[in-house]
């Protein structure tokens, strides 16, 4: 669970004992590849800390799949609004490719936040992460053209997910057609 | 200042030291009618914590202004983004009524979180509500219809603000032509 301290570490100083409660809190759960994590009209009960594997969330639009993130080794994933309320999800977490993860829950994050108010900064901060994230996203679409959408995404984004996501799905997470998308990429390697 | 206590308060529970503290970092400001707080460009340095008045963020877009946010007494408002990278910003705030206001700076807001780390629920649940509020609005533009998005504004909204804000802002803040807007208020009225 190395990987968790790493990923709290980066924001907070905990001592063995803050990260002995924490750790306790922590449920490991396996997915198959292309398992359904979190369905939507479900509530997202967890926050998932991928060990290894490869995981999105979507939403559908007349029956097409918008994908609207992408998570993998060493970082997490949920459905931030449905966990954020507790309420049902309208979208979907997916486990893309076998994903090993340590989850979570609700309850036991609110649970930290009272024992240890230290840990609302890691709350403090997915939040204000998520925030940026979906105004970026907004900014992107509205402001930049594909070609840019698509280098910006190999600029900032793990060589993992690039490599292992399917290229339509890819092109769905940019709001790009694939037929655009395809001849984007033959000219970026043509120049 | 009691107003910014009872705006904690909703969420933290704070010792007299806690809030003597706070209450020091706290600079009182006031803005003109119409007067620009934060430009495009600037970085916004405060929250701006109203005691009294009517302000507003948008951003311009082919020369038009686009609401995105409207806040009034007793609640606070910044250009979150902006704020939280301290980069430049890509919306304006501005004062719509002659305003009051007690502002906290980045600076204090971060020495706060040090000092006390139960503050950082502050900064959890703010950036949780501007995560929500962004995800809510891009949901309402996405599926509501006009009239939908108009109701919904008025049954969740301060009357203060639908009272004060001219209807032409309104209806950029809703996505909505003015004309069209008129019209749905015309319907409603006589439904």
């Amino acid at each position: 669970m190395e990987y968790i301290r790493e990923l709290l570490k980066m924001h907070l100083s905990i001592s063995e004992n803050e990260w002995e409660t924490f750790q306790k809190h922590l449920v490991y759960r396996e997915f198959d590849a292309k398992s359904l994590v979190v369905r939507e009209g479900m509530i997202a009960q967890n926050i998932y800390f991928i060990e290894s594997g490869l995981m999105r969330s979507y939403y559908l639009e007349d029956g097409k799949e918008i994908n609207t993130y992408f998570s993998c080794d060493g970082a997490l994933i949920t459905v931030f609004s449905s966990f954020l309320r507790q309420k049902a999800a309208l979208e979907c977490l997916e486990a893309i490719e076998k994903s090993k993860t340590y989850t979570l829950s609700y309850e036991a994050l609110y649970r930290l936040y009272q024992q240890f108010p230290k840990f609302e900064r890691f709350g403090r901060i997915l939040a204000e992460q998520n925030y940026l994230c979906i105004l970026d996203r907004t900014m992107l679409m509205q402001t930049k053209t594909a070609k840019q959408r698509y280098l910006d995404f190999i600029e900032t984004t793990a060589p993992k997910i690039i490599q292992g996501i399917p290229l339509y799905q890819i092109a769905s997470f940019l709001g790009i057609a694939p037929e655009s998308l395809s001849r984007i990429r033959r000219e970026i390697v043509r120049s």
